[in-house]
């Protein structure tokens, strides 16, 4: 007896919580017929976002019960201990116990990572799990991990990283070979710090398609397909990115504000102006994959709207119907294999 | 006997040598009317650029003869060891000499910091020189350092760093107690790695205005004054900015090319989008200074303009004038002093 393919969203999440989560269950429920999504928790307060749902997907939206919600600024210890039964730990424990396929939260990262590795542990093969996501490219986009998960890191780990990316970039790119890069920095004699110089010599070694250091810029050509990094590095860049997004996005406005002739301009230039902004609309990216786990969890920026976090949904459906644990795992036991006769 | 203030240009380097160098020390010589520039060069490669140089200027306008360059991608012991009469080399030998106040150079970074390392000296107090610029922000600017020179930091280094950070900003933006941040990430249960939260403990105890952690979005907010940060993160953001911003006017052109009417709303919106550009335009930022040497030593971008590199210049002079490594040494003893007696 199989199940429908299942999905469980810690709906007390993020900064909105159910207002958005709601909205944006429906949206997906409507698109994918045979989806089933579980809101996890609290009974109470998600009735009142229940009462629009449409009765076409309303039996495919179940009510899943859970007693706490982990606040945003909560230490992942303090969620550990304290919230065994937080919307987002018994979205986590449906995975585990299989009766969801994977689960997708706009919760306290550090609160996730530490709870999908605690209740779920990490892929044999990998030390420690990683924060991946696609940022815009100017020909496609890149997948760039890790994020945050890992301040410090060996060669060891920066390998296993390559590794789930790459793999995760076969299977929602349908890429038969991603070209992997190592972030670095060119102004060094002899480039980059020690981790970073025996991660080029293991990843040179390996049967990945490597193709050597990129820099900081590379993220957005779409010259690399995968960019390998420490979560201080990463993280870093991703932060400085939104930064610089924000303040150019603040200084447009200000320009096309600055009196009626601007204004004007502004109105002509509108829809052009909108299309530009779809295209880099970075609620089209939202949803970063915690890699390395025995399951599926899909991080939601915690000020997502119901269109970015249904994006983080579909994020998940995919990974699901692409089974990416499995082929990390598979893609290790190759490279060990091959280590091992090479 | 008094000489003029004095600044020595590495007219050979740069991806465009003395074609943008001698344009940008005409324009700022024509707006400083003491200063003298020292165009340091191949004399007879120089020689056709200095035809169209104004009679007015022409005096102030000295060549001094090097005969050899160093190449933009040539390694810094090869240059440091087989360059020792290149231009890069020759300009940071006459600050040495006295016969200069700073020198520019838009050559290969490496080179430039291991020889003005090498031929300098670093401050009494300062093991290892930085990179520092000014970044664009909502509110003001930012002074964001180190850029790349040191990829490995301990604690100390951070320290030092923050010192000449916080000293820079005074002398050039005349802030009495600049904000100073450290750079991390939100992510971690205790956050960052170890030099930083060493470093963080050193700069509490200190009487710099150390305002706590800062996020990579913190950079173009303007709500810090000093970002301090290893060199391997710093270039990684420096250089990730770069290449966003190349995206999104990428993406924005081939929007506004997109059909006659979307054309027809580029001309209409093209003042304000040069207002905007005017406004972030990185040109007007090109300029980093090497600190922590004895002597003034600025980096222009490879690729500037001669409009940007007169930026460069102009950072020169007004750390001239600002006496900045003698400010760095004086604050350096304050602080020892207060650590002795504290």
């Amino acid at each position: 007896m199989s199940r429908p393919l299942t999905i469980a969203l810690d709906a007390m999440g993020g900064d909105f919580g159910p207002q958005v989560i709601v909205p944006a269950a429906m949206s997906v429920l409507e698109q994918e017929s045979d989806l089933v999504l579980i809101l996890v928790g609290n009974r109470d307060r998600l009735a009142p976002h229940l009462a629009g749902v449409k009765p076409a997907v309303r039996d495919r939206l179940v009510i899943h019960h859970a007693s706490q919600c982990v606040e945003m600024d909560e230490l992942p210890s303090q969620a550990l201990r304290l919230k065994k039964d937080s919307s987002m730990r018994v979205a986590i424990n449906l995975v585990k116990e299989g009766a969801a396929d994977a689960c997708v939260s706009a919760g306290n990262t550090g609160a996730l990572m530490a709870t999908a590795r605690y209740v779920l542990k990490t892929l044999a093969g990998i030390d420690r799990p990683a924060i991946i996501t696609a940022l815009p490219a100017i020909a496609g986009h890149t997948h760039m991990l890790d994020l945050g998960a890992n301040v410090d890191c060996k060669a060891d780990h920066l390998f296993q990283f390559a590794v789930m990316g790459s793999v995760l970039a076969t299977a929602v790119d349908n890429i038969e070979r991603p070209r992997v890069g190592l972030l670095n920095i060119g102004q060094e004699e002899i480039k980059g710090n020690d981790q970073v110089k025996e991660a080029a010599r293991l990843l040179t070694a390996s049967n990945l398609n490597y193709i050597g250091f990129v820099e900081g810029d590379d993220i957005y050509k779409g010259t690399v397909d995968v960019i390998v990094c420490d979560g201080f590095v990463g993280n870093v860049a991703l932060k400085t990115s939104e930064g610089l997004a924000k303040m150019l996005s603040h200084y447009m406005k200000e320009e096309f504000a600055r009196g009626p002739f601007a204004r004007l301009a502004g109105l002509v230039a509108l829809p052009i102006l909108k299309a530009f902004g779809r295209k880099i609309d970075h609620r089209r990216y939202n949803g970063a994959s915690l890699l390395g786990l025995q399951g599926i969890v899909i991080k939601s920026h915690g000020n997502a709207d119901a269109f970015a976090f249904a994006n983080a949904i579909r994020i998940a459906l995919l990974e699901v119907n692409k089974a990416v644990p499995q082929r990390i795992s598979k893609q290790l036991e190759s490279l060990l294999a091959e280590r091992k006769t090479g």
